[in-house]
């Protein structure tokens, strides 16, 4: 006999009829068990595998069968009975039979039809059933993966955050605030500022093509270097961190060495306070830093192109005299994929008039550009404001 | 009326018993809707929400009722008629019908009854389609935030790898092979090698705590650093790599300036091939390289402290003399973690029979040791294995 046929158990107390279905069921192929009263029936349901069960008996008896399997599944039972009463099969299907076949039991392919219809729904179940089991394991998987991930991304991030200077700092006499928004974990938008003497000091912004990791990557690479610039220029070894064109330049030299494969579009800005002025080169930077005073807004002058490139760039100085009002911005071209505006020309007319508007700080220019609660951010975003210390209502 | 109450359409063509059980149920706050012909209901299925279809009807009308829903759903449908064939009420039922209330209908507490446990089940089944559509819809978005975070982290892999020396390489007479295997996609473990002078190499091996994308920020550090290194030494201003002591100290300086609170686990080799020796510093790395020659495997000597960890820490330089048939394997403590063995000390010595055994490269050195299809990396592993180019089998 096919050991993959189904189960079924003939329940009848009535010798005869029970032998003849079992007989046939036989000949069809199915694995077939025998029961004469219930109790036989269920020492068989408790001791062997039964897909299908076929008894006569009452809806008063069905109760007794112990048709429930441990996961909640019953299985289906076909009443097989005389009964001159409609009412007494509306009672069995309503006490849980799945069909009802009246005896004497002459129509064999009825019986064919009634097997594989309920045979059908248990394999369907059964695989749903199966499908949804692969589908939660599914799930937990990836979730467990996907928290593996970012974990790792978290760490990461934690380290890229040591590497930022503090969100709000005072250098010398003025006052640095800035945000970096990732589009993932890890950013590909970089940011600096610290002092080189008692009146100046420096501050850049960069963006590595591409973002997460790999961008990342090269973010440690300028913050390595810009510390080791720094170190030269104060102990008198170097002073390409003090001349914006030349601090370019070397960026651009060691991303070539590098290798890496990756540019950077760079702002990189000089404040000299015992001069008011700005000195500052512009690496590819887009959409160029804001400048503001007395509630008036305008791009800064300049342009140069990417960093990390081509070998042997030349990047110009810009002058700009300062009063003690003036207030930079600088936004990272990401800004321009999420802030309102069907144009460029309308996104860097909204900058202007948002930088303008605004004296109050970053977190303000935030909301301002309705970017408190962006769900997606599809590249890296980040803003840098500096201003003098002077202006009052931050502090 | 309620508007969340369930519609139920009642289909009779008794004007009489459809009036007296559209009351009994608008009196029970179900929204009920009344026809009398097939026609006539299948017009309100078309047009209308109905929860609930009671209908006097055959079973070879029941084909006739539209009650297929858009998404395969059936609406349940009670057949309420007069037979008094039990074989009618089986066939019905065959039919698809749910139940079947015998007329006249006097036991509306039986009424009552079949639509609660009807109505169970289609909010039972609505329930679960619905709580199957948010695992399906959740694991879709679980799958889409995977694949970008993998997508991210196999972006940083090619920077890294870019970064990894070619994983075969002559260096003057000197053969280094070897392999990094991350335990997620970016590596803690790094290496690299190059020759210093034509007849001086220089390798080092870098295990950064912890692993993925935060160490491998680290890595990042040290191919920048050995690179400009490298550079300094070429144009003669500097021969810190050509000392391994000096060369760990360096990265020691390094790695405490950039602040990131990582440290790392160095084996730094200088291959003198004029002066037939190894000269090597130890940053606590473990296990030790092994030495090999004519199939006898030791572990080299020395200690010395992890690397940027201290602020002035000393390491020792140690020598050995080396014969053409030399091979050094160095491995990270990774490797530990996946061998077979029960103590430490089991897998040092498995190692060492492995390495003494093995002629034929790091290939077969991943196969002896069981790693060819490891299933987890708990933690990244890399093998580099150093030998005389005039050693045989692989070239």
């Amino acid at each position: 006999m096919d050991q993959l046929a189904e189960h079924i158990l003939v329940l009848d107390p009535h010798k005869e009829d029970l032998l003849r279905l079992a007989d046939y069921l036989c000949a069809k192929g199915y694995q077939v068990k025998t029961a004469s009263t219930i109790d036989n029936a269920n020492e068989l349901l408790a001791s062997t595998s039964v897909d299908l069960v076929f008894a006569d008996v009452t809806n008063a008896d069905i109760a007794h069968l112990s048709l429930g399997q441990a996961d909640s599944y019953l299985i289906p039972l076909v009443v097989v009975s005389e009964t001159p009463n409609s009412g007494d099969v509306v009672a069995c299907l309503r006490a849980g039979a799945s069909d009802y076949i009246l005896k004497p039991v002459n129509d064999y392919i009825n019986v064919d039809h009634v097997i594989d219809r309920i045979l059908e729904k248990v394999r369907l179940s059964k695989h749903n059933k199966h499908l949804q089991k692969e589908l939660e394991e599914g799930y937990k998987k990836l979730s467990a993966g996907l928290q593996e991930l970012r974990a790792d991304q978290k760490a990461g991030l934690q380290i890229q955050k040591k590497m930022l200077p503090k969100n709000e700092k005072k250098v010398n006499d003025i006052f640095f605030e800035h945000r970096v928004m990732p589009s993932l974990y890890l950013s590909g938008d970089f940011l600096d500022y610290f002092n080189l003497d008692d009146h100046r000091s420096l501050f850049y912004f960069a963006d590595v093509s591409g973002h997460g990791a790999s961008s990342a990557f090269v973010t440690v690479l300028l913050k390595n270097l810009t510390m080791r610039l720094k170190r030269n220029f104060k102990r008198g070894s170097s002073d390409e961190i003090s001349c914006p064109n030349d601090f370019l330049k070397r960026v651009n030299l060691e991303l070539l060495a590098s290798d890496l494969g990756k540019h950077v579009t760079m702002f990189a800005g000089i404040l000299d306070e015992k001069n008011q002025e700005l000195r500052y080169s512009v690496g590819g930077h887009f959409p160029m830093p804001v400048y503001c005073e007395q509630g008036r807004a305008e791009y800064l002058e300049g342009k140069g192109m990417a960093v990390g490139l081509f070998p042997e760039p030349e990047f110009e100085v810009y002058h700009r005299k300062i009063t003690p009002e003036f207030r930079i911005t600088v936004f990272s071209d990401g800004i321009l994929e999420v802030m309102p505006g069907e144009t460029l020309n309308d996104k860097e007319q909204l900058l202007l008039d948002v930088v303008a508007e605004n004296r109050a700080g970053v977190a303000e220019l935030f909301s301002s550009l309705g970017l408190d609660d962006l769900k997606e951010i599809p590249d890296d975003i980040a803003f840098l404001s500096v201003s003098a210390v002077s202006d009052g209502s931050k502090r």
